[in-house]
Formats: C-alpha cells, structure tokens, sequence
C-alpha cells in the first residue's frame, strides 16, 4: 500500500493550457501521500520557465523531448492535458514507454481513437484513467447517492445546461483540435445523464445553431435529447455563446434534485432536493477535485488495480457525441447499439470516501496563460 | 366605454373541470367592473346545484340547453373550460348565435379545427379570445420587458420544463377529449419560448416515452427541442408522470433569467436574474391571473376591438403541437412552413397594466370536483 511503503507516483503534466494552471498543477499539494510533480511539458518556452519556477521544477521540456524523457525512467505515469484531437497520439507513445495515463476528457475524437488507447494500455500494460473530476466531487457522487436510495423515486426526467463565453481565438474553438462545445461542455451533461441513471442512451437527436464569425468550426450551441432505458428521457443544451450556467435537474416519481451550479471546477456547488412538495437546500464546499484523482489514480498503480473511470467510461461518452455530431449532420435521430458498461462500481461516496481525501481548494484562481 | 356607461358583458361557463371550479368562477368576484357571470353549463346535476348555490346563480343548465339558452339572448360572452376535442363545437354554436368566445387553451386538437373556429367567429362577427392566462401575468409580462430591454444581451436559449402527477381517471389522459402532456401543460412551454423570443420556430424535434398502464392513450411525457429564427434554440420536458416542476430559463450573451415557478396558476412566481455574474431574485406576489382576461375580453367586445391572444395565437401553438406529435410518430424532425403572426402588442406591461387590474388572489382552493 503507498501509504504503508511510502513510494509515491511521479508525474509530468502534458500540455500548460487553463485546466493545467488552474487545476492539475496547484493539486499536486493536496496528493502529496501517494503521488509527486516532477516534470511537465510545454510547446512555450516562456510557460516552461514561469511554471518550473512556480513549482520548484527542474525537469521542464518541449514536446520534442517527450518519447526521450518518458523512456528515461524520469517519471511512473503522465496527466494529459492536451487539445482533444492530441490526446491518442500522446496516450499510445506514454503506454509504448511504459508510463501510465492519466487522459483529460474527452478521451478523444472519435470511438476509435478510444479503442486504440484501450488497446494501447493494455498491450503495454499500463493503467489508462479518464479524467472526470467529478467523479470524485462530493456534490455529484452524493446526487447519485440520493437516487439509488430512491429519495424521488423512480427517475423519470433528467435535464441539464452547461453554457459559457468562448472568446475567439481560444483553441476550443477549432475543429482540427478536437474542439465544439459538446465535447467540451456538452460532456459534462452526458456524463451526468449517464452516472445519475446508471444506464447507456438508446437514441439521441440534436439541433446545433451559430451566430457570428467566431463560429466557423464548430456550432455555437447544441439542444439534444436522448433516450435512455426504462423509458427515461434526457434532455441538455451546451453552448460557447452564453452567459455562464452549470445545472441539472432529475425529476422522480415523487421528488425532483436541482444541482447548481453543477459542474463547476471551483465554485460551491448546491443541492436543493424537493420530496414531495418539500424542498431543502444543501451546500458542498468548494474542494479539490483534482487531488483525489491523482491519490485514486497513483492508489490504482501501486496496488495494481484496474482504475475507474476508465477508458471504457472515456468511450462511452465519445460513441454518444459522435452520435449526437451524426444527428446533427444528418437531421435525423441516431440509434445507439448496445453498450456493455460495467456500473461505475467506484463512483459512490462510500467507494471514493475512504480511499480518497477531498482537500479543501486553496488555489484556484485563473492562470496568467490560456 | 364600459366604465362609463356601466355596461357589464354576461358570461356563461361552460364545463365545470378544475379549472372552473378553481379559478373562472372566483375571477368573476375580481371582474364586476365589466364582466358579470350569469349562467353555467355542467352535464353533472350535483355540479350545477352546489355551484349554482355558491355562485347564487339561477341559471344553471345542462349542455342540451347549450344553444337555446345561447340564442336567448341571456349572455354576451362564453367561457369555455370543456375538454379539448369540444372546444370546436361549442365555439362554432357560440358564434352561430351571435355570441362571444372566450375559449381555454389549447385551442382545439388540430389547425383544421382553429381555423374553423377563426372563421366561424369572423362570420357571425364575433369576438374569439384564447384564454392564455399568462399573458396577464405580471412575472411574464416582466419577463417579456426584461428581454425586451437587452438586459440578458443578445437572448440564445430557452429550456423548460413542466411536469406533474396526472391520476388513473383524469380526463387529460384520454386521447379522444385531446389530452396528453403536450397539449395540457407542454403549450405553456411553447407559448413561453414563443414569447419570449418573440419569433416563431421552424423546425422541432420530439421523443415521447411512457411507463405505466395509466399511459395507454396519451405518454407519460414527451421532451423536445425546437429551433427559432436567429439562430436560438429552444428545448422543454412536459410530464404527466413526474413530481410537480415548473420554470423556464432564458440564456443571453450576458446572462439569464430563470423564472421558478414559472406556470403556476396559484404561487409566488419568482424571478432570478443574473447579470455579468451578479443574480437578483424578484418575487412576484400571487395574483388572480383570470380576472384580468375577464376585463380585457368584455373591453373587447364593448370596444369592438380585436382580443389579444387571438384566434391566431391559439392557432400558433396547436400547429407546433401537431408537429412534435408528428415528430414523435415519424421519429424525425418536422419543419415548420412561415407563420405570420402579429407581434402580440398586447402582451407588454405597458399594454396590459392601465386597462387591466391585476386583484390579489383570495380563493385559489382546489374544487372540490375534477
């Protein structure tokens, strides 16, 4: 046990774009039992040398030293932080070196990427998690916590917004990186749909729309619907061209819970869980997400144990917004095969609680980079 | 002018459902200055003597007696409260005998049947009103002028939803009176995004699902998703088989507007709006939302004005209904030909605040009947 033998993770983070700064880098301080900062990888010399700095780093790299480094023995495992459309690439050199992965969400661009990576990791027999925060954030494991003890009966409705100001220029904004605000944002909402039900969708159908020049490669905002078993609907809208909002909502038999803010990397996040006509309201301090996913993470390789969420979670949320891009490209609904899924074993408080410490946050502010 | 002359248009109430029992019949109490109810129709003997009794109303009658009481010349004016599939009906025998219209919504069950109730009512040169109740409400109305306003920017969503527990027996679930979610609480949805966006939608996309034997003729609940002019779009969930919810939210460039409860006929409405990050939450004081369509309809006819929301209006919604229901058969997406709809000018606070009182509301109990 890490905690037992004192043998630590040691990690580079790939990639120095918003989540690193705000998120990734600072939570090393909060994993300190099991997992340790020791390099990271920018394309921008002037990010290399502030950040080393910051952090007291003395192994900082462009990307042309990635293969060399990873071979090296430097570090045990890697977290990408990459553009989207980078993040198969980067996974399949660190499996070939040996590395674990840590992957930011979306797992990647299509299903097949996914597969490659799965396939990747296990070939070279390196643990592969997907980096969902909040599957390690209170506010989110307690909603499901709420449903599967049938606090508003049986689920019928769920129904979900993510939607911000993308400013152009930014490199979510370009197609060719993987970027659009259903993988972005969008993802968020499937995900939620996903582990509050505890079932795979069925059939989706979108409409996307634009306005205005920022928009040229990927869609402003997508309205979708999906259907999920036990004839349950879901329905979300993301969007880049709005005013900031984070919420869902599962309406049940005899109560409905209303998360909001829902999603947010560091805000408190509030419950307001109405039972039969009753409503209280529930605060969760802002916490670290990050941390406990890197303790889970590095627990994971140390005691060899298959991490959750794994590629196979990353996958199944890609298949469903290539579906929903389907749907939207065709006009038509999109019917989704089956998916074998085993049910997120891991993403319940008592499973995350004792393994997993949930630091208060300390830093998040915004980084000076993009 | 009605106040001047002291002329009151007579009404007869025809059904005596919930929302009679709950809210027509108490309006009139708010409405003497134009508007006086003398007669009521019900096919339930019971019905017309409790209610006759508590309205001190001699003429209660049964629906055999509907045109000659009409033809009589005893009432100016019908409210009609009946089931869906017979508003058409009762409509066109109004208008045979020279006798105002003012009619729940939805309108009718098809836009085959509105027409024929617009040009019945145009015939016989009388006036038709739809009994859109929030149209005279002050949280919409403000709603409407905050858009308006430019005070969320640029607006790019709507989302909605309005879900109840709807029981074995309810005439709401027996498709051949015209019931379902879609029609009975899904048009407040429609209506909302219709004015609120001020625009007509032009494409809309639906899945329905059900679960429970109470489901057999209309489902359980029905999610959606239309696309507006301008590039906005618009997405709600309607439910008969889910605990009570209703709001909407607005989403603009520099924030937004939830409005929860938004539809209820009895409630505090409330209204949160944020802006550049900065939320304010305005209540809205319960209020009799029946007496002002009263006073407004009787002005109409004392007038010789048109009543707004008209015929037209009516139409507009059950055309969009029709379409989601095709959606829903043919599970694909359904386009929506132009519809030339006047911009409501009466739907302004301006418009509707001097001639409309907006009375305090003292009895909203539930009926003791359906």
């Amino acid at each position: 046990m890490a905690r037992e033998t004192g043998k630590k993770i040691r990690y580079a983070v790939i990639g120095q774009g918003y989540i690193s700064q705000a998120a990734v880098l600072p939570a090393f301080a909060h994993a300190e039992e099991n997992s340790q900062l020791v390099a990271l990888f920018s394309s921008d010399a002037e990010k290399r040398r502030e950040l080393g700095e910051k952090y007291k780093l003395e192994h900082v790299y462009p990307y042309e030293d990635y293969d060399r480094v990873l071979r090296s023995g430097l570090v045990d495992a890697v977290y990408i932080a990459l553009p989207n459309s980078m993040h198969r690439d980067y996974t399949e050199r660190a499996a070939r070196a040996g590395v674990h992965v840590l992957c930011e969400k979306p797992m990647a661009v299509s299903e097949e990427e996914c597969e490659a990576m799965i396939a990747a990791c296990k070939q070279h027999q390196v643990k592969l998690m997907i980096a969902y925060r909040l599957h390690f954030e209170e506010a989110n494991l307690k909603a499901i916590a709420l449903l599967r003890e049938g606090r508003i009966g049986e689920p019928r409705i769920f129904e979900s917004l993510f939607t911000q100001q993308v400013e152009e220029g930014n490199v979510r904004l370009r197609k060719e990186l993987g970027g659009g605000p259903l993988p972005d944002v969008g993802i968020y909402c499937i995900n939620a749909a996903r582990y509050l039900f505890g079932t795979e969708p069925i059939e989706v159908s979108a409409f996307a729309a634009s306005r205005g020049s920022r928009f040229r490669e990927v869609p402003e905002m997508v309205s979708a619907v999906m259907r999920f078993p036990e004839d349950r609907l879901a329905s979300f809208a993301c969007s880049f061209g709005a005013s900031s909002v984070s919420s869902y909502r599962v309406i049940g038999e005899r109560g409905d819970l209303l998360v909001e803010p829902a999603y947010e990397l560091a805000g408190t996040l509030i419950h307001r869980l109405t039972i039969d006509g009753k409503a209280d309201e529930i605060k969760f301090r802002k916490r670290d997400q990050f941390a406990p996913e890197l303790i889970h993470f590095s627990q994971c390789v140390l005691e060899k144990r298959e991490p959750e969420p794994s590629g196979q979670e990353g996958l199944a949320d890609v298949r469903i917004i290539r579906a929903l891009q389907r749907s939207i490209e065709t006009g038509r609904p999109v019917s989704l095969p089956p998916f074998e899924r085993v049910r997120r074993p891991d993403m319940t408080l008592e499973m995350r609680r004792p393994p997993v410490s949930m630091p208060e946050l300390v830093n998040a502010a915004p980084p000076s980079g993009k």
